[in-house]
């Protein structure tokens, strides 16, 4: 029925590879389906200027498309000089995400970098780059802690998206490219690990959406956040050594 | 109780005003409280790139804070060389909106561009831009009309957007700048006529939000957008001579 | 014989609008005939850097077209990413402008940023913007002086702009759109209230032109421009609530 | 008295050097005192988009200082990925004045480009721009009609240009560096062979001046245009084989 | 001795990987000690505005360094709105070296984009974007001829690419990133498959070198580079299933 | 044989005129045959941020093609808003070149800007630029020791560039810019007054070349060579009244 037979409410199996590169702080490849996008998070040791001297740190995030990521390439930006209004707007997005579940304050006057660079896209680009960004950024808390730099973790809890959506009238979760090329609702969905909403975009493409149709497409993410946030645990979990930590601020 | 003495499901009084200026084919002024915005509708008769030959129209959207909406002064964009995010964002969100109730088709080989330049700020010009800028592109399709360009209006329903959040764990509708400053949970709901959804975007800016405060939400945004459009009605209707026409769009 | 029907040496009809909006520390609406300019005065508490501790003020402007202010829509400049020519052009004669009746050093350390933006353009939007934000400047300074940062408005006298020029031979005062891109010699004079020249900017369109013609045209000028003062005079007058302190500047 | 000795109404002297360099269609070396610039004019065979079809050719000016043109570095605009509102006002003035003299529908659909780069200077580039580019671009006419490429040389008159400004009260001819940075008004005029005004731009930079002012200014301008006329003649005429080309355009 | 106890002719193990994405027409990783690459190859059925109409082809290539591929992370390109020279210099040099063994003509009038996008930065990174982007080019070859759009893969030789250099006096072989930062001599040699130059850039950071010293260097690259076609033979023979294809323009 | 009837191994005529212009520190022309590239050197008090408080000077290169320094204009990339690769590339090598031979220590905390502006191109601007650029550099070095700023000349040695290539598969010395446009090999080749290597950047345009021609064309550039340093020191040592300072240098 899918494009790759799935069943409407079942997510692509995801792979996240810790330490995939080793130069950053914090590294990941997250792999759901054929999109692959390499998260990379760096600390650096200051924060922007308008949080100069208010004890606090900073999460920033930024995304882009790989020219060879997509069957016609895409044009850098770095060539076009200057960022497109997509990639500025899925920028934001990774960034309000994490940094809704990152305690400031604890993480001290220092910027953590999360960079996503997409390899290889196939649909749900920018909710994998949460998703995976999420635990590069924890791993290089962890490399923080190790080093003495920090006391804990300073994460309240885990923070993972999906896509849902409706094609040809029917919703769906975790859109690949196909489906989400000929989607009537698009959107993304970032939760806790919790089950709570940390950003919520939806798109009516063609034709306008009810209530009733909200409610099953934020049904179906709530399933697939809940898979994403248990590989996101398995991953810290073992590499915390005590995998506890992070689950300790959910707790709370 | 609220800043504005408003109850907290009590939109701030809307004033339209259509023919704001002459020059461009559509005009008004839209005032939501002390939120003023200029929404100008310029028709171009050939179409971008992507679209030529495919015989239909487009509709964009761009939006500027004029250097003097604000208190403390904002950077003209001009200036800095290019555009912030955030403006690129509100761009992207009007401009989708419109196209939501749009018949691209039977617009013809043209484009409407939407301008939205915000004259006094306090809290939801984006919105405001959606529901002015609404107007202001039906008063230049029915300029259209009138030339015998089009036939008929070809939009296929009222859009209209508004605001709603959570302050001090209260959900409010139609935050003004002060609400939205400190606002937990942050909100953007575009509706059409017939009250189904456009378009949502729902940020956690402090702590993530649950389910029922959604449909809280969501509940209150209903009521201010049936506002908006009943007074997006009145505009149009008059300005019409029959006023159904548009109607009739909405009462199919 | 004009297009509206206007005497060689008549001016169109001036009305300027002080407290047009109310979040910058001035803001009138400049209207003479069809063009309207918006003109908002912030101010900054610091200068540019190249005035850093030399212990005088500054005054700077910016002007943009809307782009729904033309009748075939002017494209925006911060989406082009840079400033146009002739829109540089314009910002540093308005600023020059103003800052030639201003005494820097009374002041103080601080930024009068001027911002000009035409609502409608019909010709003279460049030397409304003068007249305009001459008016706006002078109330943001009355409000520094009300809040005790100032203990005089700081101008030695008014300052406004009009256009001349020759179309058809015939010498016209004030032209409008259609008059101007038609003329032979366009020429905008910036003048004191005391009737002293601040900046002439004239040029052959088409033909050079004679001592003769430029006498004529500043003779025109110097008609239109007083005019101007007095519309400046009666609002700066009443809302001074003395009005002779920006003329007591002029008696000295 | 003056800097470098002159009398109030004494021009420096100026030398213009023809074929300075070889590769472009024309080319001049102008020297006014110290105020060195190369003007180059290049031949290109279409007209820019908006005349296209329009049987009209088209002149155009570029200007810059060379970083090491001034006793401190001038940073290079290219470096820094803009062109100032100066250059781009001095670029404008020169372009047009040019073309006030040019009849555009004889030079064919062919545009000249003036390239004028400052090479030393102290005061009067941008005149010294104009009345060098004016020789340039006729040398360049010349050669395309050597070519067969045109019948005649199609300008109408000669247009030289010169700085007038007034100086602890005194007018003054043709400022230099040092003079023109203590001015009070400064002021820059284009005038044909003939002496009809082509472009008259003036500042007060300190303080308004009066019309008997600017009387005295533009005779002193008047003087200095003259001798710079007679330069271009005597290059011309010689160059010409006969002189009495351009001359034969002015007597008309 | 070395930092990895190399022999100072010894080059790092490397490792092509071919097919690391799917997207796009060609695609290898390449692995030289901590040193990474994905290198795409993209074709698109148009060349440049400069060829067309030419009946030739065309290669171009581009380079970055992703954000966390350097332990201090790289500033995005995309961000900073514009390329750096480093960068750009670098993508020149890979796309000299690819087009020198291509046969453009029978490549048709069709661009093949090699993008070299650095994952891990450890030296090295631009010859290693050449030996990697040769490979990648080669498979999108390789599949236009699958497709029946190429009658053979249209290039004359290999091209592989290493770094020489003088490391406290002595010369080594394929420099990491610790010892390239301490370099005295640093030298990019390009060759081919047959062992003839393509490309030689030797620059002395620290002291000029000596002709002795430049044999030494070449004679030292020439190893590194036989080993690299090797490993590039090895991967296009398998994948070519034929493998004398590429190999044969090798033995002419 | 040769375009200019030169022998194989015979450069052109080089001629290097000191004090060309007087503003900065120091300028030359340099002329070889057609080419002439202004050279100008200007000193500024500070050094980039990354050299800040690390008691070490600064030497940077800037270069451009005038437009009209070519027979088809070169557009002026300030108006394109960016510098070409090119550019960017040449700028680099004139730097590298100028620092190899300058004790950077000795210069003291500023910044020696040199900027090579091509008035005329006819092949090797970029080889010009960097012989003529260490003229300037040396001229504004004695300056500063004329100033007491610095108590000698801080160069190690001179430094001068040339190009070689093979064209019709013969090797040939200096290549003017039609041989330069055919050559099957371009190497650019930069040397000390001592006959070392600083750069060498050389590249098979058409076909691969052996180890015998890269020889063969480092034996015709190291005649080149000698015969600019010997220019060059017959500048330097006039100028410096003693003219061993430089060659002392390159004594020790």
């Amino acid at each position: 029925m899918r494009v790759s037979g799935r069943g409407f409410d079942e997510p692509r199996p995801v792979r996240i590879t810790p330490g995939f590169t080793s130069a950053p702080a914090g590294s990941v490849l997250i792999e759901t389906g054929h999109t692959r996008v390499l998260c990379t998070a760096s600390v650096e040791e200051r924060v922007p200027q308008f949080l100069r001297g208010g004890e606090s740190g900073w999460v920033t995030a930024e995304y882009s498309l790989l020219p060879g990521s997509t069957p016609v390439r895409t044009a850098r930006e770095a060539t076009r000089g200057k960022v497109t209004g997509r990639t500025s707007e899925i920028q934001r997005l990774i960034g309000r995400a994490l940094r809704a579940v990152v305690d400031l304050k604890a993480l001290g006057e220092r910027t953590i970098w999360v960079d996503c660079d997409v390899i290889e896209a196939d649909g749900g680009t920018r909710t994998a780059a949460v998703t995976g960004g999420f635990v590069a950024m924890c791993l290089a808390m962890q490399r923080l802690k190790r080093e003495g730099l920090l006391t804990r973790v300073p994460v309240r809890d885990c923070v993972a998206a999906t896509s849902v959506g409706i094609v040809r009238g029917i919703p769906l979760l975790d859109l690949e490219y196909e489906e989400d090329s000929q989607a009537e609702v698009d959107m993304n969905v970032v939760m806790t690990g919790h089950g709570e909403f940390v950003e919520i975009q939806g798109t009516a493409e063609g034709s306008p959406f009810s209530q009733d149709t909200l409610d099953e497409l934020l049904r179906l993410a709530r399933i697939g956040i809940a898979q994403l946030v248990a590989a996101q645990k398995a991953i810290l979990g073992e590499d915390l050594q005590g995998g506890a930590e992070t689950g300790t601020g959910n707790e709370e």
